[in-house]
C-alpha cells in the first residue's frame, strides 16, 4: 500500500501542473503565469513542461484528460497551491468536467483537505466562474435529492470506523457517519466513482496513507 | 496514539474554517470572502459551514470558542492557509484570546511550523490589529520575566531527548533546551496549558503524529 | 533515520527565516515584511530572528552562508512559503548563489515538491531577477550537455527501483529512469551534491522520510 501510494503520489504530483497553452488535446485556458514568465527564470522548467508533462504525462492512456483534471485539481486544493488554481479550473472546464462536479470537488474537500483549504479555492473558483459566466443555476443546490446509501456496506464502514476510533473520538465518529457517509457521499452531482478519485488524490497529494486504505478506486 | 491523531486531526480540520457571520455565539469578523462569494462556487459549501461548523461544531461543550479560536489558528498557521486568517484572528479577538497571546501563538509556532509561515501570520496580523489599534503597548516585550522552570522535569526531558538525538543531531538537542524549553515555553503571557494547545493543533493539522507523544494536553 | 529525519528537519525548519537586515554576514535583501512590521505583531520573534536565527544558527560552521542559502531556498518552495521567497531569493544571490544555480534549483524541485510549487517559485523569482536585471544569457539552456552517467550506480538504482515499483507503477519507474537519473540529475549547472542538498531539505521540510534512504548527502 505504501509502496502504491507513495508512487501514486509521485504521478499526481508530476502532473500538477501545466502552463496552458493551445495544443490539440487542450484548449486555451488563462493562466497568472505565462510561458515567457516561465522562460525568464527557468527555460528547462517550460521545455520539461512542455515536452513531458502535456506532451506526454497529460497524453497517456491510462487516464482521460477529464479525470486528469479531477486529480490535478484535487492535488491543488489539498495542497493550497492557489497560483495555479485559475489555469487548472478553467482547463478542467475545457476538459469537460462541468461547474457543478468543481461546485461538489471543492465542498467534498472541506472535509478531507481542511474547510481552510476549500476556502482557497472558493477565492479562486469565483473568479473564473464569473468570467465563465457560470451562475448559481448550473450549481447543485445546497440540499437536495440524495443517492440511494448501500445500508449494509455503510454498517460494516461504520462498525470498522466505530471500533477503531469510537472510545476516543465518538465525535468523529458521529459526524462521520451521519455528514460524510449519509450524506456529502451521496450527493447527486458528482458521482461516487469520482468522489474517490478526489479522496485519493488529495490523500496522496499530502501524503496521508494511512487513511487510503479504506479508499480504493 | 496514531489513533487519537488521526481523530483529532479531523476534528481541527474541520474546525479549520468559518465565514464569520452575525450569529449569537460569535460576534462579527471580518473576512476577505464573504457568503455570497462562497455562494457562487459551492452553495452546500456555505450551508455545511452554517449548519454543521458553526451551528454545531464551533458549540460542542468539550472546548470553549475562545480555546476553538486558538486550535484554529494554529491549525491555519501550521498550514499557512493565509487566506481564512484575517477572519480567524478577529473572531480570535472577538472570542476572548488577547492580542499578547496572539503574539505569543506566533512566535511559538516559528518554532514548532517553520518560521515562513510565522511571518505569512505576521503579514496577516499586522493589518488586523492595526485596523483595531492594537498597539505595541499591549503585546508581550521582547524578553521579560519567565515563569518559574519546574527542573526535574526538565532534566528527564533534557535527558531522553538527548538520548533520543544527541548523537545524530547535538546541535538541535542544545537549541531544544535553551531556546524552547529554558526559554520560550517560560514566557509568560500565554500560559503552559495553551502552548501545549498550540503545538498539539499545529502537530496534528501537519500529521506530525511523531512529535504528539511528549506533548499531552 | 527518522530521528535524522526529524531532527534535521527542527534544523531546517528553523533555518526557514530571516528578515534580511543589514549585517556583515548578510548584505542588504529585499522583504516584503520589513522588521518593523514583525515588532509590530511580535517583538519576541524579532528578537528571536535577529539572536538565535541570524546571530547564531546561520553563523554555525558546519554548513557555508550559501549552503544554508540552498536550504533555506529549498524547504520555502518545498512548503510553498511565497511571502519569504522574494527575500531569500535575493539573500541567497547575496551570498553567492548563481542565478543558474538558482534556476536548476527551481526546476529540480517540479519534480520533487510537486510542479504548482516550482510555478510558485518561478512567479516570485521573475520579479526578484528583473530588478537585479539578471536576464536569460545567465540562465542554463532548456537542454544542454550533460554530466556523464556513473553507469554502474544508476544501473543498481534502476534495478532496486524497478523491484520496489514495478509491478504496481511501470510509469513512475521508467520516468524515473528517463527524466530523473538520465536526465535532470545530470544538468550540469546544478552540481550532483548541490542537488541532493535541495533534493534532503526539500524532503525533510515535507516530513517525507521514506524517500530519504537513498538520498544521503
Amino acid at each position: 500500500m505504501k509502496v502504491l501510494a507513495a508512487t501514486i503520489a509521485s504521478l499526481a504530483l508530476i502532473a500538477s501542473s501545466a502552463q496552458a497553452e493551445e495544443t490539440k488535446a487542450m484548449p486555451t485556458s488563462k493562466s497568472m503565469l505565462t510561458r515567457e514568465d516561465v522562460r525568464m527564470v527557468a527555460p528547462a522548467l517550460d521545455k520539461y513542461t512542455q515536452d513531458r508533462l502535456l506532451g506526454e504525462v497529460w497524453k497517456r492512456p491510462g487516464l482521460s484528460v477529464r479525470d486528469r483534471s479531477i486529480v490535478t485539481l484535487a492535488a491543488l486544493i489539498a495542497r493550497n497551491q492557489t497560483i495555479e488554481m485559475p489555469a487548472y479550473f478553467n482547463l478542467a472546464l475545457d476538459n469537460g468536467v462541468k461547474p457543478q462536479e468543481i461546485s461538489e470537488i471543492v465542498t467534498h474537500l472541506a472535509f478531507y483537505s481542511g474547510w481552510a483549504n476549500a476556502m482557497s479555492a472558493v477565492a479562486v473558483a469565483k473568479d473564473v466562474f464569473a468570467e465563465r459566466k457560470i451562475g448559481t443555476d448550473q450549481l447543485p443546490p445546497a440540499s437536495g435529492a440524495l443517492l440511494p446509501l448501500d445500508e449494509a456496506a455503510e454498517a460494516q464502514r461504520a462498525e470498522r470506523v466505530g471500533q477503531q476510533f469510537g472510545a476516543v473520538v465518538p465525535g468523529v465518529v458521529q459526524y462521520t457517519t451521519d455528514v460524510l457517509f449519509r450524506d456529502l457521499w451521496l450527493r447527486a452531482d458528482l458521482v461516487p466513482r469520482d468522489r474517490s478519485l478526489v479522496t485519493v488524490s488529495a490523500l496522496i497529494a499530502n501524503g496521508q496513507v494511512a487513511q487510503l486504505t479504506p479508499h480504493p478506486q
